[in-house]
């Protein structure tokens, strides 16, 4: 079974993180929500979601086959000044593993904190892209380049819950959750 | 300030109740989110997140201007045995209140539980509309007939939320929110 983790602070995009747990869950992938200093995350629209665990108490500790970082502020800002969120988002990336990213965590989270977007296609909320010294921003809802998957915000989040479906399991298991969501791609 | 409410039960369908309350806080609607039974309601893809009130608290003594039904089972179920609930939803149809369902809502708790969409137009989860007997389906991604906006799944829960936004306060502010998030129309 794949595994992927999702990292929340408190202000994360509500639709960008639970849209990614639950498509990807549909298909069959173990998903940790792991929910920095604590438990219970605080969204920015002022919802507030149970993680499954504390990011500082397993992070370390475990290995998934992708790593999902939703945006919204400030929980985008959050992620990238925990030491913890850089050195596990940096770990996968230097072993190949999907790194996803949406919204304002491309620009603030794995180019400001973790400095992997050099050379690389990627997108990002409109705007943010000009922070990504040294990045290629590609004008597309979902861009995948390697083994980073990033996307614009949170009315593209079911086409990049698919897109890393696919990442994981192939064309068939993501178009059949495409389906079974009644998702336009 | 409009004010619309959510219903949530155990084993809601996550993207489809999100979505809503996401973007119409972020037009400036104010959001109640009542849980069925208590506060902390688990979704049916394992995602737990806490309501503002227990609905049974708060539900026979507030008026809102709409109240949306997310899908997902058992969790439309659960609000369709529920006399709260049926209560709550009649009187706001009755009143000339928005009444917004997706997914297994609109045949399990419109149809099955209140009995209010007789002659109306609707949508809802491909298979589930044989059910309602006496309404007139229509195969459309969103569709409203008076006061009230059906919708179909997971994949559509973004049209869907800016259709609700569209009847509270107009055409521009639904575009303005559709625009934001990025949402293709």
């Amino acid at each position: 079974m794949k595994k992927a983790c999702i990292l929340l602070a408190e202000g994360f995009e509500e639709v960008e993180a639970v849209t990614p747990i639950d498509y990807l869950r549909r298909a069959g992938i173990e998903v940790r929500v792991l929910g920095l200093g604590g438990r219970t995350i605080g969204g920015s629209h002022g919802i507030t979601i149970m993680a499954d665990a504390a990011l500082e108490e397993i992070a370390a500790a475990t290995t998934y086959d992708a790593v999902i970082v939703p945006g919204g502020m400030p929980g985008a800002a959050h992620l990238a000044e925990s030491q913890e969120v850089v050195a596990l988002i940096r770990r996968h990336f230097a072993a190949g593993g999907i790194i996803a990213a949406i919204c304002a965590a491309p620009a603030v989270v794995l180019h400001g904190a973790c400095g992997i977007l050099a050379g690389k296609r990627f997108t990002g909320f409109p705007g943010t892209e000009g922070q990504v010294k040294g990045g290629v921003p590609v004008n597309q809802n979902v861009v995948v380049d390697g083994n980073l998957i990033t996307s614009k915000g949170a009315g593209t989040a079911g086409e990049f819950a698919i897109a890393i479906i696919k990442a994981l399991l192939g064309r068939e298991a993501a178009e059949a959750i495409a389906e079974r969501v009644l998702l336009r791609l």
